[in-house]
């Protein structure tokens, strides 16, 4: 069962002041626990009900995994489904990314979901590292982390002051951006940095002015735009097809 | 203001039942009621906060906007947030799409946001129609309108038998799966259907032996899937390079 002391950490982590007083996070849910426990990632306490524990502790004999009442874990989870284990993890020291292949860079994009898809679809195109500005969404608040289907523990999310780290890396960084070159006939370099801006505010003028190539998903239809997790991947799989 | 038997109506449009019965259905939120303002949909009543009348009514001199207080559009609204205007519209018969360039086809796709997220795409690739099984979600569902972003005025969404409606098209059926042929390596038709299942089933043994080529996004990483609306955005893109 769920102790007073772990119920009140885990609706402490919950927030981010505490997710970065006690340097860990949330993982909730079937789908992420269990590709948490196929991963490197250590967990510092895995909360589980009976059937999942049932389904799932012969293949982990080495992790203990703590029962819980479904109600207790929908009691402490911060979503509202999927309650069927949650574990206190960690957060990894990631190292920053240095001209390995491709670089995505999320320049103010704010919406944890959003976020979490672009996670998803980073993970699908085999980006290992993203990089933030200091102002985009908290890759460890648990609606990331959901939407991430399981793909947090592949990629990791470096917040940083954008401006200055594009700076330091001799890479082209192609920007999105609604009057570029489009990609169905841009030649992508197989490294590079794809910069994405918020679906508000765009790229914003300090980053912009670094970009070395403007590009542009096509339209061929109404629309105004497009969401930017949705960009992100279209953007990704142009620049994979030519990889 | 909003009369009480207003009131009711608008609350009754956010279920499903009513908007049937009615024939009628709700657009919230700035963004959506101004898309509304700009097409040919016929609104049988728009009720907005003085500041959107002031801001928009000049450009609209034969649409009546019946002015109402903030906390009035928020109490009668189905969203948390954007409402700065409520309208209630009839809805279009839309006809069935024959042969005409590319038909998305949704089979058992069930989240309202994730047809609005489709709706929106598909706008952006200049998809004009849109044809789901039955029990996908309703286009009319205000989380769906919502998640269009303005798109729901020209792409028009009709719920029909998907199988038997396959089999009167004389076209290729592009199916999604998770082992078909690369949509990197695939020669479009500039005519065809582009078919989606869901993500927890996707396409279902009834529509799937009517799928003349099996398509798939590549994958690079470790993720399993992609959401149904990205994957859609995805290869709505590779269609369109080749147009």
């Amino acid at each position: 069962m769920i102790s007073k002391n772990q119920l009140k950490l885990i609706r402490q982590l919950g927030q981010k002041k505490y997710r970065k007083q006690y340097n860990q996070y949330l993982v909730q849910g079937e789908k992420n626990v269990l590709e948490l426990l196929n991963s490197p990632l250590k967990a510092v306490d895995i909360f589980a009900t009976q059937a999942f524990i049932n389904a799932h502790q012969s293949q982990y004999p080495h992790t203990q995994l703590i029962e819980a009442q479904e109600e207790q874990l929908t009691k402490a989870s911060t979503l509202v489904s999927n309650n069927a284990a949650i574990a206190i993890v960690n957060m990894p020291n990631a190292a920053l990314p240095k001209n390995n292949g491709l670089i995505l860079a999320l320049d103010g994009v704010s919406d944890p979901g959003n976020l979490g898809t672009i996670i998803r679809v980073a993970d699908w195109y085999g980006i290992k590292h993203i990089v933030t500005s200091t102002d985009s969404a908290d890759a460890y608040n648990p609606k990331t982390i959901s939407a991430t289907m399981g793909s947090f523990v592949r990629v990791s999310v470096s917040q940083v002051e954008l401006p200055e780290y594009l700076q330091t890396l001799n890479l082209p960084i192609y920007g999105a951006f609604l009057d570029g070159k489009s990609v169905h006939k841009t030649q992508f370099s197989g490294e590079g940095v794809l910069l994405m801006g918020s679906e508000s505010h765009g790229i914003r003028e300090q980053c912009a002015k670094l970009v070395s190539d403007k590009i542009t998903i096509p339209a061929f239809g109404g629309a105004e735009s497009l969401n930017v997790a949705m960009a992100t991947g279209i953007i990704l799989d142009n620049f994979k097809r030519q990889a």
